[in-house]
């Protein structure tokens, strides 16, 4: 195992040999998951605290079922409508959980970089679990290993995203991943849900679904925004779907064994045609949720060794 | 034990030696809950999610500490309020929990029929905690082991149930319930709460409350459902209490030891006057309570005693 | 170890050597919480239930932490939005939740009395969480303890509480417990904000901070109680600030090694100078959250073995 962060804010600090590790390493707490006893004590005797500035029922319940299974002491903070209402600063309540002395702490929050700056005042590992258009390492780290159990390897592939990039860190934190690992990466979408500098990302951008997908391996879909979209163009539902929408005759484009990939909650019948969704043959949407709570098993793992080590070292 | 089930999605399948096991096993838990270690290890290993789609602050309590004090990892989702909100579908949310692999799911949800459908789609034991004004399985098994200690017997006696029967889930199990271990059911209430087809269930009617409670051995009170009345008759508070509301003179009819029953949150002074609740020599309404947590410790302990077996079979 | 209580209901009721039991038991949890394993099996078998009847995240946080920590299995019941809308009293809720067989009870109530009442009513130990404007016992610990540590003693202190005493529990179970101590203690603050009866306390009250902190050992601020305040004198916050909110000029009369404390959650600018609150040098207010952790473990500790003790002679 290799992996040398005390912290997992994004995937842009990791190395590829670390992402290969923390891969690996999910790839046995699949197992787990799968056995009749999914429950170990790899994280027995530490603190997790979720503190959830924004709501998010999918992410917080993957974390909390990964740590109850590794046996920490696991307590969800609801904050996206309490204390924070009394007037105190996400530092201070951060600060206040820091003094309870968690050893994990797992931060949603509204704001790019609300995640990092809270990491430089706690001392303990924090994972960002997903911060305004910045990164959802997580998210990128569960796609990957879904790619690699679906496809046996993570390089060389060609690998759609469509849609919304422009306000997506599900999409940015791919991007950086999955250029990490060599593969050939495609944006489709209109240009209006284009990030800016999308010229410098190295990636081949498609106006059109049927180009952007002809070939590839992987047809990431993205998940419609429309929280963030503050004034600006917002295509109707209708016309998203009609031109941006993957159902089978666009998918008909793609490689044949292509796989198709959402990070859900879907909107059905916005990006993604329902009955495709629902193929079990080419879509890994449930598989995806699965890794999810591996891949977050993972995580916790490698970074409560790297705790361990340093206080032990202190 | 005699228990065959994969779910217990309501008292219809059930025959009566299963409901005679899951009542045997729940009088161990009752002992061992009221014992100085009331924590055993029977689920560990499995993951147990409560998915409420409707809030019920009692039922999920009730349901949390049975599977913690059975050792399992247990997780809430209060999705009444949640990503539902972001155009999720029943299925897509019960298939995103199911793909985290959880073992037992505990399912509330405010239309009948959704947890049968629910369990259809997923891979694990499902348990009803109310759908609708469909069933309402373990809340019949905690009043059938709350009559059955009381009373010494579960069958050839006297019960009448008295109340909003029409809009009442808990009505229609223990009316199956009841009717399963041969009893003699009476309904009581205005015909305007009766449900449609009463005379095909069996049942003697009554109108009047001295009448309908003459020699019973078990006043059964039902919740006024105000929030499923949709439109038609809704009567006043107070006159609903003169005519139907248990107090000493109505129970007076009923035989001397008869108990009185409540599902709970009681309306004092609608359904039931607030002394007569009180009175530990005739309500048993906190015993219910109790039974609640035994009675769901023991089913959820012989369906995960099922799952594994089908498990280890497969 | 001295410790006869059955509850924690408030301050008032314990001995000194009572309150040095309990902080020097929690002197040895904080040693538990900062070392790598913090996970013991003191309550191990015992249900603990948080009802807060009242949106507290950070002592609600502290309350379940600390109980998962000592191995109980820990329920919070979220009651301020919940079935109490279904009409259910204060004592029926509660009577349910005891039927549910918790050894531990934590309750926060708006009303005064609230959980006096209810620990009259229910067989386990019940901790007080702060109700309305009477007492917040494991505040005023765990202030003890924070300045216990600090100062090497509790005892002949010279200690100023500031603020808007009238409305703060915090502020009456402080002076209940420093007093019970044998310190020396002033109350200041504008006498809009001072309780009736202030004479009666036998604490020095000043209008004025330079005068009240004039070479005191600790300030403690309290916090701007704007919800409580019906009708009568709001200060503006600005206005406030400049007389009453703490900040180095204003410490500068205090003694030099004089410690701040602040109960949280803070408005900085208001009762507080954001700089002075960061300042490690002088502000405990992290340790303050620190201790509240162990003295909740110490509280719990001790009640739970006098349950067991008086349930063996039962």
């Amino acid at each position: 195992m290799t992996f040398r962060q005390d912290h997992l804010l994004g995937i842009e600090p990791l190395a590829p040999d670390e992402i290969t590790s923390i891969l690996d390493l999910a790839d046995d707490y699949v197992a787990l998951s799968r056995s009749p006893d999914k429950h170990v004590e790899t994280l027995r005797g530490l603190t997790q605290i979720n503190m959830f500035f924004e709501n998010s029922t999918r992410t917080q319940a993957s974390f909390e079922l990964a740590g109850k299974r590794l046996g920490a002491d696991v307590m969800n903070m609801g904050l996206a409508a309490s204390s924070i209402k009394k007037g105190e600063t996400l530092i201070d309540t951060a600060m206040t959980l820091n003094a309870m002395q968690p050893d994990l702490l797992v931060v949603r929050h509204p704001h790019s970089g609300a995640v990092d700056l809270l990491a430089q005042k706690v001392n303990c590992a924090v994972l960002n679990a997903g911060d305004g258009r910045h990164e959802h390492p997580t998210q990128a780290l569960l796609d990957a290993l879904t790619i690699r159990r679906k496809k046996g390897r993570l390089h060389r592939l060609s690998i759609a995203i469509c849609g919304d990039i422009a306000h997506s860190r599900v999409a940015r934190s791919n991007l950086i991943l999955l250029g990490k690992m060599e593969n050939r990466l495609r944006l489709v979408g209109p240009p209006t849900l284009m990030p800016a500098g999308i010229n410098e990302l190295g990636c081949e951008v498609y106006e059109d679904m049927a180009e952007g997908l002809r070939d590839v391996d992987v047809v990431m879909m993205l998940r419609l925004q429309k929280e963030r979209m503050d004034g600006g163009f917002i295509p109707s539902e209708r016309e998203y779907h009609h031109l941006y929408g993957l159902d089978a005759d666009k998918l008909s484009h793609a490689s044949p064994d292509a796989i198709v990939m959402h990070p859900g909650p879907m909107n059905r019948g916005v990006e993604i045609d329902g009955t495709l969704a629902d193929d079990i043959n080419r879509s890994v949407i449930q598989e995806q949720v699965e890794m999810g709570v591996a891949v977050r098993m993972a995580a916790m793992d490698l970074l409560a060794r790297n705790l361990r080590d340093r206080r032990a070292a202190a």
